[in-house]
């Protein structure tokens, strides 16, 4: 373990509201359950950001040394319109209006959502469960759960008894509430009439005969509810208590406080060790949502193809942007900050691309360690990132002056300089070089602006010969050049 | 519906071992399944080839018109070592040697089956189901072939009678085989006390305590046989009887066969209406298999590592190669094969890209039209790939002499020339223009090679100042050289 060279992982745990100590029930091992996606839609950046957070809290728990078991759900069925218990199956909606199956729903919203991930570089979970691949356990947990006494069927659907559960085990802990309050701010709604109670939740509902999505259960057909998934995968894979369970902030409540009163009543203990809820994404200050006219998608972004966007931005560019800011703060997008967020990158990468050529001297102008132990003690800091960032930006000053001979540096501190950024940079922050800055793209553009530029020298001197073998050249390797007033700009054929 | 245009579409189905007409039972919609990869090791070179003929099938019923609902499984569970009802789960053995908990295995090469797919531009399922996503379905199909007489249960474990059933329902004919010349050529092995003929295979296998992998059924805790989620799985989403079911050739017995036999005890009827088996791919004349240590992995052959390999081959180089030949036939990999294939693409691709450019004339020195025809009548041939390549090689010839003004074509024959080529070369072959020749990674290359060249060029005639500034701008650009006695080189910094 290395972990001690690093120093103490601290963490702020929802449940207690503090920054604690991360300490895992059975080092090396981390249980890490993340909610995933409901796939149902196409994933917006608002989504984006919540994968990245937990993406780079498992790539800090790997870099330190834990062997970290990630799991991270697909939710493909039962979860209902409006996200309570009444409404349509999201997922079987969809399949209405695209009069599709609602497992081909299911197979293009998933590959949709790989898709992304693996634009932004978000590593993959080492177990993507489906909600649909654990019925068996989800019926199992409802049967616990109705012989703990804090659930009761009604019409062929089973609810959990809030109110009942509440007298015997605290409620609301998490999220903050109470139940007396909850229940003086509730109303009934429609579909009330099975319930006892406005705060009770549906762990089992009952399918009418024209619903594809259900399943036989010792209730009848039916489905499973949106909150009973979560608990009965992330306890099969990674035991009945296990270290961090994390999810965007507005499944505080009632998900996760939901998830928690399952497992007490279901195995008489809570699930959870550490709750991490990363914050939201706004645009110019507004919450993002499709309602708003304000949820482009990732490909909207890159392409700039939305009215809220000023030009297209690199996925680095994203990344970098959303890490300069805290998880757990709101974060605003805006052009502006897209385009610092653009010019910092490239700082970054240029600093990252002269690193492997810079020349060793005769001193130590700087202390490389202690720059290590700052950018580790920033991300031990509950990941903050942004702390780090600014140290990568001191890394950078150093590596500009080395490189301008304004600074020396010895081979071994010249070394642990390049295997720090490698691993902050890349490792830890996940800034992929090909994507960003530096990438394929722009170095195959940055050739051919070289012969268009070689091409108008020969032109300018009149050597026309040279200027047409350059394009036939070109030509030859699939680019056309393109010939206007404005200059010349290239294509590929 | 464009089918009529582009004539009727003939296969050979397994079945009946003839070329048929193929009749969809619903059309404009396809039902299609295929048995998708067992996930406990990385895919080899003659998975690709089984996973490209379906993925040619599917673009072309697509391309003709057809509403495809295509179905590809991932054997999650189930698989035992040997493929009989003796041996370790293939999965749970491979956690056990990689101590990872058996999803997490699932999870791994899931996922490197994916990057496979998407390297060589074969497209995703609708549906990509999971055998432990469908256990609920796996136990009532035991349930109906239980009640139907052809199952009986042996100490937790659920097998198949297949002689019990041979006596009152044809037995056999998918893969030609005769149930007396079957009982006469097996002997009982190892586990066989349970069983009463060694013809029978297990519908549901008892876990022993140890085994992670189990779910509880009506006969204690166990797992579903190999076999039974294919049929459970392609009817649930095409229905008890639907159009297309494919697959390798060493799956016709006893995989297929056994489908044919469970769907025929459990629900009275047969299940598929058109079977079709891809051939094997050998290498140098024999088998590709691990143990001959001749089943290389998609990355060796990208990368040439590998001691059978002269060189590295592109995904789209594989395409092509494989595509050449017709997918009943074996196909034999060897380098002299490849570098005539990676020729052969390239022509292609040059051809391709001299499409936009093409000045129309004023006679039509061609018939595009009879040609059209020819190569959906190769397509409807069973899928004739390689004359389908052929014809295509005939429209290259074309498109190089209206190059060099040797040919006229009309606009209007230009024009259907072009969408010809698009159709067949992109949609029908999936022939992917930036991994190939002309690629960008082959045209970063090309123009670096330029450059090398110049800067060779510039230090013949002395000039070292143009040679040292080539070498500072490409450096600039993130590209390195490196001189050497065999020449320069370059490589990204």
């Amino acid at each position: 373990m290395s972990t001690a060279k690093k120093g103490p992982f601290f963490l702020t745990n929802t449940l207690t509201r503090r920054k604690e100590e991360f300490v895992p029930l059975r080092p090396p091992h981390v249980g890490l359950y993340v909610c995933g996606p409901t796939v149902y839609s196409d994933v917006h950046l608002g989504n984006v950001r919540s994968f990245l957070t937990f993406d780079v809290l498992y790539r800090w728990l790997t870099f330190v040394g834990y062997k970290v078991r990630y799991v991270r759900n697909i939710t493909d069925v039962g979860h209902l319109t409006g996200d309570v218990d009444e409404g349509e199956d999201k997922i079987a909606r969809r399949a209405r209006l695209e009069q599709l199956e609602p497992m081909e729903i299911v197979q293009k919203y998933t590959n949709g959502f790989h898709d992304v991930m693996r634009l932004f570089n978000i590593l993959p979970p080492s177990i993507e469960p489906t909600a649909t691949g654990h019925l068996i356990e989800q019926i199992a947990m409802v049967q616990r759960i109705l012989a703990s006494g804090f659930g009761y069927e009604a019409n062929g659907s089973v609810y959990f008894d809030v109110p009942g559960f509440a007298t015997k085990h605290p409620y609301g802990e998490l999220s903050g509430r109470k139940i007396d309050e909850l229940l003086a701010n509730t109303r009934d709604t429609e579909g009330m009439e099975e319930k006892r109670s406005p705060l009770d939740f549906a762990i089992w509902k009952k399918a009418d005969p024209s619903h594809l999505m259900k399943w036989p259960s010792p209730w009848g057909e039916g489905f499973p509810g949106w909150h009973l998934e979560c608990s009965a995968m992330s306890t099969k894979y990674l035991g009945g208590t296990f270290d961090i369970h994390g999810g965007g902030m507005d499944l505080k409540f009632p998900h996760h406080e939901c998830e928690v009163a399952q497992s007490v009543a279901a195995d008489g203990h809570a699930p959870v060790r550490y709750w991490m809820h990363g914050n939201m994404l706004t645009v110019n200050g507004r919450k993002m949502a499709k309602s708003e006219g304000n949820g482009f998608t990732p490909e909207e972004l890159l392409t700039g193809d939305h009215k809220l966007l000023e030009k297209g931005y690199s996925a680095m560019t994203v990344r970098f942007f959303m890490l300069q800011c805290h998880y757990a703060s709101t974060l605003d997008f805006s052009n502006a900050a897209m385009q610092a967020s653009e010019k910092g990158l490239e700082r970054l990468e240029k600093a990252m691309a002269l690193l492997p050529g810079l020349k060793p001297g005769d001193a130590d102008g700087a202390d490389i360690e202690a720059l290590e132990h700052r950018c580790h003690a920033a991300m031990n800091d509950d990941l903050n990132t942004p702390v780090l960032i600014a140290e990568l930006f001191e890394a950078v000053r150093l590596i500009n002056s080395v490189n301008d001979s304004k600074l020396k540096l010895t081979a071994g501190a010249l070394e642990r300089l390049r295997s720090l950024m490698q691993a902050m940079v890349r490792d830890v922050l996940g800034f992929r070089a090909e994507a960003g800055a530096g990438g394929d793209d722009r170095m195959l553009d940055a050739l051919v602006q070289e012969f268009i530029h070689l091409r108008a020298e020969a032109k300018a001197r009149k050597d026309f010969a040279t200027g047409d073998a350059i394009r036939d050249r070109l030509g030859a390797i699939g680019i056309a050049l393109k010939d206007s007033k404005e200059g010349t700009t290239w294509e590929r054929t």
